[in-house]
């Protein structure tokens, strides 16, 4: 009933979408009436196009996992590559990114008493491997990992460190950030409390059984204990067990791998202006994945979305400026190929008049807000009111930040878009096995690509070059 | 928000409850109005009453899994005895039930190509092993076990068969009947027709990726194949690999065995009854659970229901009857302890005056119907009229089949009761990993002690003996 009441819900606001775009014919310094209502036929076309979902099945299919160094990575380069091309691109091509390599062979827990029982565990990125029989030794909690910095010297000594603390579910994914700093460093305070290993309760929202990896780090000096994660069902089962008084004990097994440098590549394609080809809108997501699934909602949606919506963005005549799809490699692994892409194209970076990176799953775009300089908000109005239709509000507070492999763009100022999808469910399946193709909406999907597209579209083809701060 | 409204809704249905309850004061033969007093005590008393809670989170955290066989089932037993100990009853005893012992020690599956990625899988209860490296073969389609059973011989031949049948989902959980041929037969049909493995989308409604295992056989005279279940997710993907008409190759590995005769014991507790104590109410469920998650749906929600029910039903003073509660070993293996039980106990089964078991589930039972000789149909209908102020319906078919375990008892002509259990989400964690605690809505758990209470009391305490048809 609940699945019917969501889809009733869902059919009146698309039934509602399409009879306001016939309304919405706003005037504008602009574009013209023309490009406005290509603006509405792009909508429109984007709405009914499977093209993205077509994209996102192709890569999450016959690619699979991709996480940067493995053959899945090096096929999914050859896939973008290949997509691009046969959607007829301009211009495609890579450029090289490096990274320290890491591999997972295998990953085990269990509790050895009071109650044995297997434990539902994922090794973080970079962690080291355990011995073959596993680290074993007494669970010593704590609620956060300010509770565990907080603890005296040697608290933890010869102890398994867990981490309690569950991150809150949020449209705008706010939990993720409190949540993650035990995730990057757990293990480096824990080992400077002299523990032997570190396992926390994963940065997730889910009610399903799945451990969530991701990146971690160590630290030069301290000593490197194996790093782990639980579903949310086992930090519970964990926990009451500790909760009883008596010792527990636990033994992790993993086999990982530092493997030095890797190398990868960002895939970059464009449609190329008419009027001021060098000029450019950059959209796009990252190509790889971890390893546990099939990297559908992270970030296969966002590579289906923008490589959708430049295609849409093109369908009515070449932009007036170029809109250039980056598909960045390794960030998983800590922004790699967005860093390698500001290195290469520093020279050219001024040239981009709007970015926007989608990785934040599939959810409905609800909201739109930019960070420019003050000369262009009317400009940045005007977009805004072409999406109202689409159900996404205008934030209007200028201060958008983009996606995380935006980040390393940040010196330069740039024109920054955030266009906002409700994310409540995706630390539901971000960096587990469950993040796989169905968690994806196809309805919702469009939405994302139509707002992208009258993005991509708008930035290029306006009167007025956007620009940064 | 969604769940704020599921949440809203079942606030106004307990309040709605509680106002009911004050209300219905029926007047029937069977009972004193002092006697129907007590049952809305009982009703009130149990709607606050965190007993079941408690024994759910003990059994599936200090225990935890317990398959037919293995420590986990020895320490359940234990459990069980202790509990019933501590909880008063008059009478705890166990009888020894035999089963065909299986282990699993583990398994996993990949596609090899034409896209290298893992699948989620679980062998099947009483599946052989394969050999270390795991069988690897070209896979073959088939949409049900029908299908298969009607394509040519030798058309799997040096294959692996892969049945694609998805289970639908019901209330009453009407889809597990045709979903759960492919699991018991699938691999008899497939080796019949020259396979050498067996895959099978699970049995499952569920949107995440979890493998859900289950009991299958083998036939004397066909060559015994491994015989495994994979997620709907998984299933999804294989169907997607092979639509793209490349040979979709993948590599099974299990390790299992089967050890010869293995015992555990159904735990019997009783409250003695006043004035007929050898004739008495039977209520149970099943102790043992598949070894993958903790069986807190399956079926520990069961026997924490029908304990704290039994323990409830008492608590106004000793019952006219007899209260049995009866916790069954090695149901999952094929009913074992139910068999055992009723071949123990084959004198006395004329005395049971009514049997219920709880074993789908921890969902709000929605409606309640018997299967009785129609002289005591009056009876029940006092007992249903005292079960509509907790939302139940009286079916009044009188055709109740009772719970698995009450399969063996049927020749027996006895008093069988039907509290159903609203089933819409139950095979989404039946028979996986993902079976643990936090499933349970401690809300909709007081409910069914509620009414295993009211059907207990009413059944022991009545002034008529409900006999069968």
């Amino acid at each position: 009933m609940n699945n019917r009441f969501i889809s009733v819900l869902s059919g009146l606001f698309f039934a509602a979408l399409s009879f306001n775009i016939s309304q919405a014919h706003a005037q504008s310094d602009n574009f013209s009436v023309q490009q406005l209502a290509q603006v509405e036929q792009i909508k429109l076309q984007a709405l009914e196009s499977d093209l993205a979902w077509r994209l996102v099945e192709s890569l999450t299919t016959e690619v699979g996992p991709r996480m940067p160094g493995t053959p899945g990575d090096k096929a999914a380069v050859a896939w973008a590559v290949a997509k691009f091309k046969a959607m007829g691109f301009d211009k495609v091509w890579t450029e090289p990114a490096t990274f320290p390599k890491w591999l997972r062979y295998s990953e085990s827990a269990a509790i050895v008493s009071p109650a044995p029982q297997a434990l539902h565990i994922t090794a973080l990125g970079n962690s080291i491997s355990t011995p073959k029989a596993g680290i074993q030794a007494q669970v010593i909690e704590f609620q956060s990992l300010a509770e565990l910095e907080n603890a005296p010297d040697n608290a933890a000594k010869g102890k398994i460190v867990f981490i309690n603390y569950r991150m809150n579910r949020n449209r705008d994914g706010n939990g993720y950030g409190p949540a993650v700093q035990a995730r990057r460093d757990g293990a480096v305070v824990a080992a400077q409390k002299g523990a032997v290993g570190y396992v926390m309760r994963s940065v997730s929202t889910a009610n399903h059984r799945f451990a969530h990896t991701g990146g971690s780090h160590y630290k030069a000096g301290v000593t490197k204990i194996v790093t782990t994660a639980i579903s949310n069902a086992d930090a519970d089962q964990l926990h009451r067990l500790i909760a009883l008084d008596k010792p527990v004990i636990i033994n992790i097994k993993v086999q990982a791998k530092s493997m030095g440098e890797g190398t990868s590549y960002n895939v970059i394609a464009e449609f190329t202006g008419s009027e001021y080809p060098e000029q450019h809108v950059l959209i796009g997501g990252h190509l790889d994945s971890w390893d546990l699934g099939t990297g559908a909602l992270d970030d296969g949606a966002g590579v289906a979305i923008t490589m959708a919506a430049a295609k849409l963005a093109v369908s009515k005549g070449k932009p007036k400026r170029s809109i250039r799809v980056v598909l960045f490699a390794a960030e998983e692994f800590g922004l790699w190929g967005a860093k390698a892409y500001v290195k290469a194209n520093k020279a050219s970076l001024a040239n981009i008049v709007a970015a926007a990176e989608s990785d934040f799953g599939a959810g409905k775009i609800w909201a739109f807000d930019a960070n420019v300089h003050d000369s262009v908000l009317p400009l940045v109005s005007d977009i805004a009111a072409m999406m109202k239709s689409l159900d996404v509000e205008y934030l209007a507070k200028n201060s958008a930040r983009g996606g995380p492999d935006l980040i390393p763009f940040r010196p330069f100022n740039i024109p920054v878009f955030r266009l906002s999808q409700d994310g409540s469910d995706y630390f539901d399946y971000h960096h587990t096995a469950d993040d796989t193709l169905d968690k994806i909406d196809p309805e919702k999907l469009r939405q994302n690509v139509a707002v992208y597209a009258v993005f991509a579209y708008m930035a290029a083809n306006a009167k007025t070059r956007l620009i940064g701060k």
